[in-house]
């Protein structure tokens, strides 16, 4: 049985993931695979319940803890029900943010301890970890300039010493993963960017034998 | 300043527990405590919501983790938003259902592993464990037989060797931990169960010096 390619989109807020994972669908499917787009949290329809709560400006009292374990409960049931059946399948997934989005934003910037959220994050995938994670690197004060003219839900309204933490996260997880988490400049034009992530994506067809 | 006091009460549905829980209210009224009762899933406004996705009928779904993941969540709000500030002011909290309820539903009934759950648990709770659990102890069969004249959620449809399973968690647990939970045998006549449940409580107020 065919296994499919699980690949994973991070970065701060502003970085340009939209755009671009809307091409990498175009290019993987140029190239003949089925390709699923699907985003964190949420991914399912229990999934995008617990998004509305996690999300809701209404919530300012949220505990940190309560944060950590809306999104690993979204997080397990995107696993569980879309991730894991899409890949047996044979399919490529693209996931906008997954577990690496925990680990920085509660485990680095919600300063919650970034082995903890691991581990519940272990316990929310079921292990799973995606074949190739691309991160866009932005630095945190180019990220708040550009999500500075949309509206901004509860999580962007945090400051810009949040964000340096996160950043510091991400930076973290590349050391810990080079081989797993590749770093894209993303404060380039769309088409250079475009272009490196491309080479990724044959890079990991070829090891792949797709 | 003065600690109050943190009581669980945990069993399996149609233990009679909802009756003894307004009987032990007041009981401590009487004897000058401020009582705050409270529930879970639930007792705050996120936590109800987070109740209202569990408990959801149409969730038929919900893989095993995300309900794990989602007591937990309502659980840690609930610890940090109503919990920890009422003992901080002196009060005895009584609480239908806490830790012991996922551990013994989740970790037994569900066969995720109970020393996982709990791990979640310490993260959800931050290490706080009730003063006195109260284990209201009918067996599975009776527990059925008593809910299958009422309306039933999505939880209560599991069959007997489920609620045997979480059973055997819940006396696993009174095995482990004998000086927190005490076993009330809970087949009796009501006013028998509430004389026992009294005596444990006068233990408690005396052991605390309160």
């Amino acid at each position: 049985m065919k296994k499919g390619l699980f690949i994973s989109i991070e970065g701060l807020d502003g970085s340009g993931k939209s755009t671009q994972i809307q091409y990498m669908k175009r290019f993987m499917e140029d190239k003949g695979f089925e390709v699923l787009l699907t985003r964190e949290p949420g991914g399912t329809v229990i999934g995008e319940k617990i998004r509305d709560i996690i999300l809701d400006k209404q919530h300012q009292e949220m505990a940190d803890t309560t944060e950590v374990l809306l999104y690993a409960a979204s997080r397990a049931q995107h696993v569980q029900q879309f991730i894991l059946p899409a890949l047996q399948e044979g399919k490529v997934v693209l996931c906008d943010r997954f577990v690496d989005s925990s680990i920085a934003y509660q485990g680095g910037g919600r300063k919650l301890g970034c082995s903890l959220v691991k581990e519940i994050n272990r316990f929310a995938t079921q292990g799973l970890k995606p074949d190739l994670t691309i991160f866009f690197d932005i630095s945190p004060v180019t990220s708040l300039q550009r999500i500075s003219s949309k509206e901004i839900d509860r999580l962007e309204q945090e400051k810009i010493d949040f964000h340096e933490a996160v950043y510091n996260a991400y930076k973290e997880l590349c050391r810990e993963e080079p081989h797993r988490i590749k770093v894209v400049k993303a404060d380039r034009d769309i088409e250079a960017i475009s272009r490196d992530i491309q080479g990724l994506l044959i890079k990991l067809i070829k090891e792949g034998n797709l």
